[in-house]
């Protein structure tokens, strides 16, 4: 038996008998309002990266706080490890979504608490607790548990923490360009991911990538009286509406001219394992009040949303929206809008796509104004790495269920960077669940969550130390 | 001779002698920040009303004022009057349309000042200068004139005042009902309309009616994340955004079934009048950077403004519209919408017209709920009473060029209510001109919009007095 298996168990329980102490730092870092795509919690974020600096430090990693143009990127390394393993790259966010609406929140969303449902389960409730606070802590607390266990870590580690993933990562890229060779790895593993579900751990092998813009049409020089001006000037909100409205046609399929071109059908042996999965669409839907599939006609729930793009509006605004009525001729009308790509989409030509869509529809008198917020491609990992393995057994190993391989709809920019940029591949290992309210009010983290996920970190990194 | 007439001269010169303190008048009252359609604002529009209260009594007329369940209506009477002329019943609002977007006022919206052009022209710029404080003043301080000249008003005058105006006027109408006998007058006088232009007083003649809506296109039960549901999940905004594109047809005219029911072409005679006026389209669009009409095809923009009902957006909120991104799909979304409708329109069939429209195109899932923000007809004024010559000929003495009978775009319900609940014409006299940004950033009223209107409201008494 190696050194590495030996140190498993009481690396185990060092992580059983500290949770409480864990479940605290946890809850200290949820209390501080990361806000990173409102200015006005700039002050906030700083004082996120200090604190999740110091919690570093004090395990005994080498820590640097790097200023960015926007928010601080935190890059923590362990060099002294108990083997010759592979180099892991651990990647996490310490920025939050926004809170509003605010009013649908039960609590304050920066006052966490553990709340004990009737069956004698409990969720921790907070902004940030499933994405990503409480994901990051599970690999800290594993970290720790290792370090008190054994004095070391089971492999070589560095750490890299941002703090714009909630705001488009701009600071990302150009900073892993600068810094390549100090973060040079084997391996990246990301924790921003969910489980299959409550019984099942999931390695996330497909992302959809992500085109983001906000479009603004404008038309007159200021909004304008209704009465005077109504009916004869042009009214922008109108000309936004007709342009949401033929981005897709009447069986759900979207319009943009070459949207689709490069997508492939997913093969039938990865359609049948899919298949295979517990997965109601009706539970699905019906857990946020819906009941019928909305998107493109003839695709399954989960084909749509792990192996179709999308383009959805994110927000509309124009004119009056205060309380209360005033009956202007709105000077402009502006969307939030964003595509999430598959593999084979090209986001540039995306881009250029929607802006000349979006162009040829422009009456007299209006234009368009384009903020692009980001692209990035879909993505599929290869599985049959070594790291792939030796997590999937791992979690297996923790789990009532084994661990599959899984899709996720939503965008992660960072695996296409560290494929790029890097030249890594990325285990995406998370423990969230699909109705954590992740965006939403009211956002959980299972504690058996935070629980097993510590315990499966440190059973990876063992894990993997034996893949040397 | 008769007495009347002989008292006009004093009366106008009492008018010129106090322009400077008249002018500090309308400045106290323009600090008061009445924004009628915004709750933080109600102890402001208490304030304001007690101001005018205090402003009639000092001058001797017998004022109440009425709660509401909103906005105090003040009612002030002069029984002592010079003549046995018609009593005239004048009508007035001290409430304003909300500031924002504030960022593009050059200077606080309540801090009213006279600036002066390069030609030498001045112009008192405030929230609520020329809609509607400016316009009352000139009938108050046309009274005070005329009662320091004569000790008397040369009519028996009622005024009643509203502070809701902006807000849709929803206590008027009962307030009406229930006080029939005290608001008995032989005529009604309305000032919140405009000038033909710079040197041609209008008399306004045709006024658009109107219905309000604020529809809420309701899906899922909270904002969802767009990766894990998009493509799969109902989006609201994708909803009213076809809605909407669909409210109006290629050629600019709106698809409503029975909309244009009972609206009539405008006889020739009339439309010959109004191609003699001198209005230009492209400098009207021009001056608020436009250039093309942009309603129903063949018809010239005077047509459409004064003739022709519209449908058009106020407003559309949904989603996140906050600084940044946010990758929401949203739960729901809301669009403000007014029609203007034109004398011969029902606005109730219009209300069930929309109603119905909306709710045929909801697709599974999604729920519409509409909230009415008041209903008023379309109207033609009969301009052959007797009033209505003597306010021409008033005016005709007052300004450069002879009073015109005009049409108007906008809406003042008030005109049909005085119609059908008090059985009163109204005659619409106001000073306001097309460039005032009523509604705006930077509203305006011409200083000499003021001086000239208060002593036009001296002269339109005076006559008036002489119809007895």
């Amino acid at each position: 038996m190696s050194t590495s298996s030996t140190s498993l168990a009481p690396a185990l329980n060092a992580a059983d008998a500290q949770f409480e102490q864990s479940l605290e730092r946890l809850f200290a870092l949820l209390r501080i309002p990361s806000i990173s795509t409102d200015p006005a919690y700039n002050g906030e974020v700083r004082k996120t990266a200090a604190h999740v600096h110091g919690e570093l430090e004090s395990l005994g990693f080498k820590v640097t706080t790097h200023t960015t143009p926007g928010h601080p990127i935190i890059v923590a390394k362990w060099d002294d490890a108990a083997s010759d393993g592979p180099r892991a790259l651990f990647y996490g966010h310490y920025d939050v979504q926004p809170v509003d609406p605010l009013e649908l929140w039960d609590r304050d969303p920066f006052d966490p608490i553990v709340e004990t449902r009737a069956d004698g389960s409990k969720k921790i409730v907070a902004r940030g607790a499933a994405d990503d606070k409480g994901q990051i802590m599970t690999f800290i607390e594993a970290c720790r548990a290792c370090i008190q266990a054994t004095g070391k870590l089971p492999i070589p580690i560095t750490i890299i923490f941002e703090g714009e993933e909630e705001s488009g990562s701009p600071s990302l890229p150009g900073f892993l360009d600068a810094h390549t060779d100090d973060l040079k790895a084997d391996v990246a593993l990301v924790c921003d991911t969910n489980m299959w579900d409550r019984d099942t751990p999931g390695i996330t092998t497909r992302l959809r990538g992500m085109y983001g813009v906000e479009v603004t049409i404008e038309a007159a020089d200021k909004d304008l009286h209704s009465g005077y001006f109504g009916g004869a000037a042009r009214n922008p909100a109108h000309v936004l509406a007709k342009i949401i409205a033929d981005l897709h046609d009447d069986d759900g399929a979207i319009t943009l001219p070459g949207f689709y071109d490069g997508v492939a059908e997913v093969p039938d042996d990865i359609m049948a394992m899919w298949q295979q999965l517990d997965f109601s669409p009706e539970a699905f839907l019906g857990d946020v009040g819906l009941s019928v599939p909305a998107g493109e006609k003839g695709r399954s729930v989960l084909e749509q949303i792990w192996s179709r793009p999308t383009l959805e509006v994110n927000g509309i605004t124009s004119g009056y929206t205060g309380e209360g009525f005033k009956t202007v001729l709105p000077a402009a009308a502006s969307a939030k809008i964003s595509c999430r790509l598959v593999k084979g989409q090209d986001p540039d030509a995306v881009r250029r796509s929607f802006e000349a869509f979006v162009t040829e529809r422009l009456p007299a008198d209006c234009k368009a104004v384009f903020k692009n917020k980001g692209a990035g491609p879909g993505i599929e990992l290869d599985t049959t790495g070594p790291a792939f393995v030796a997590a999937q057994q791992a979690l297996t190993d923790e789990w009532p269920k084994p661990a599959a391989f899984i899709g996720v709809g939503g965008s992660i920019p960072i695996v296409g960077d560290f494929q790029t940029r890097l030249g890594l591949e990325s285990v995406l290992v998370g423990f969230g669940l699909g109705d954590d309210q992740i965006h939403s009010p009211n956002e959980k983290y299972e504690l058996e969550s935070y629980r097993k996920g510590i315990r499966s970190w440190v059973r990876i990194l063992f894990a993997l130390g034996e893949t040397a």
